[in-house]
């Protein structure tokens, strides 16, 4: 679908971009640039990629998909330093947790004739790093894009069949909204686990060994989701502020009704408030977002 | 182990332990009791019990072990009702998951010559009923008892001896620091979850389709915790009030700093928050509480 695709940043998601492509025989040549030698190295030892670069100007020459797979923050640097070496025609694309941070630093700088097709799949895990990838990371899974007013309906066209034949979902949203979509499902989420990590990290009337020990229900899940990449979350925060101010200012004002419920002694209104958060589960189950089968917590997950 | 069991309350934990008592033979009989003629029929409709009562008081009659598998709301009515009935040297113990709110709820009606000893599984799923019990959920999990002064010794270990061999570990705990403990690792998580799904389900800009559709990450698992029982739920934050509420001081104190933090554009506060709490979650995959596997979030869970 592709003849040359550059890969900048070769953590977990470019890792299983490379194995999705590779196992589906999607492209030609892979090639690839990482801050790091030692990650650069390690993606040419694994056979992620046919080459690897010192920089990211040198790996998107002839490219005709290069894809931006570095942490939100870093997007516009690397923009400006490939722009120039970028091969007309080229679509360039990203996968970045926020849209409108992204499309205000990379699009300045991409020259005329380059398709900038900003995109984010729904996909993840808590591991990071070029060895994390898997090539069934996107399987069943939603690839937003965010399309500009003057994207070109052929290049988008085509870089959504090379997501799909990885497995993916595809769906276009307006950027402002897929950041309010992400800061609910899953920005705001993340802040909550990690600060609720924090709190018992902090407590000293709870040792820490008990914590770890006692984790059973609830808090493990805090803490796989606590356990994520810090500069790729530091960087998903600074860069969708507004959405994430605005949800976490309406989650800490049904906490606090929450927290009065509990100090009156008031069991009708947390009850009723549980029984209808069921209904949301409900949903997610019967779009195949997840199975009911109990969770053990004991075990990895199967790939279904 | 125990010659007749009498279980009061016939849901996931009760459930499980009938299963898992029959399948490693550990008992002679077992009786049971529930609220509804449903429930009832029910469990001996599936085999989890021999017979069941229409009345606790019944269930208990002759037993040398009663075991209170119901909401920790409803275990004082019950004490009440089954004390007169109780076989003298019988073992009496509970399951509920807040332990001081029961001692004082279910201690005073126990006459003299019954041990009654506080018990909290470490082991539950979403789910409930009778038909959601399953025979290891117990194993590798913890089985906390927060023994009283007058304790008998004897009648303590020959109950550990029991749920060891359902497969738990066992420890022993202060009533009032073992509900410290689970406002942090199970209450208070309960409570954010709760409230995250509760706040995506009230967003009008966001629509509930939407919300369903991209719960991949983050979400998905916030949306499970918060499928649980409401009833359970209400009767554990009435009844463990005064440490979720403290928890919940902290966290949400915490909290508003990062919220600062994203406000003001402060990198580095949040990166270093980041990092450290990655350092427990290592502690509870080296615990062998979980895996380190990544989590694709599409399959049931193996057990391990
Ligand atoms: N993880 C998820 O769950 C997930 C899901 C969807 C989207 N995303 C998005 O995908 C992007 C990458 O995430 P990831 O999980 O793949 O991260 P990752 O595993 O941490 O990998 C990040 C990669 O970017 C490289 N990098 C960082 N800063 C760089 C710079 N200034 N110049 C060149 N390379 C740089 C790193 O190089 P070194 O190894 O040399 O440091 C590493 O190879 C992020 O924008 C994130 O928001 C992540
Ligand atoms: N679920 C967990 O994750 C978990 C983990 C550890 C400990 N626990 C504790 O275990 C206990 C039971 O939880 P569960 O998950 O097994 O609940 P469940 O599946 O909802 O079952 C509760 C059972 O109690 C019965 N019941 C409720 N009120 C009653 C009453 N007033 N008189 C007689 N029976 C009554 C119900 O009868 P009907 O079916 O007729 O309504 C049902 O059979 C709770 O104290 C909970 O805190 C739960």
């Amino acid at each position: 679908m592709y003849q040359k695709v550059a890969l900048i940043g070769l953590g977990l998601i470019a890792s299983s971009m490379a194995r999705a492509m590779r196992e589906h025989g999607l492209v030609g040549t892979i090639t690839g640039h990482a801050r790091s030698a030692e990650t650069r190295e390690t993606a040419l030892e694994i056979g992620l990629v046919d080459s690897v670069h010192d920089t990211a100007a040198e790996a998107v020459k002839g490219a005709d998909l290069v894809v931006l797979c570095v942490p939100v923050g870093a997007m516009g640097v690397i923009a400006a330093e490939i722009a120039p070496h970028l091969a007309s025609g080229a679509t360039v694309t990203d996968v970045g947790s926020v849209k409108r941070a992204v499309i205000d630093a990379v699009g300045p700088h991409m020259p005329e004739g380059v398709h900038f097709i900003p995109g984010h799949p729904l996909a993840g895990t808590e591991q990071s790093g070029p060895r994390a990838g898997f090539a069934t990371l996107f399987t069943n899974r939603w690839w937003l894009f965010t399309p500009l007013e003057n994207t070109d309906p052929e290049a988008l066209a085509r870089l959504k069949s090379l997501v799909e034949a990885m497995g993916a979902n595809t769906d276009d949203m307006p950027p402002d909204h897929h950041d309010l979509v992400l800061a609910v499902v899953s920005h705001t989420p993340h802040l909550i686990a990690y600060t609720m990590v924090g709190v018992a990290d902090h407590l000293r009337r709870v040792t820490h060994e008990e914590v770890i020990k006692y984790s059973a229900t609830g808090f493990r899940d805090f803490t796989r989701i606590a356990a994520s990449d810090p500069v790729m979350w530091r960087d998903v925060f600074l860069t969708n502020k507004e959405a994430t101010l605005d949800i976490l200012g309406r989650f800490t004002e049904e906490l606090f009704m929450l927290q009065r419920a509990i100090r009156m002694g008031d069991g009708e209104v947390l009850e009723d408030y549980f029984s209808r958060t069921r209904a949301i589960r409900r949903g997610i189950i019967e779009a195949g977002q997840d199975t009911d089968a109990p969770d053990f917590g004991r075990g990895p997950k199967k790939d279904a």
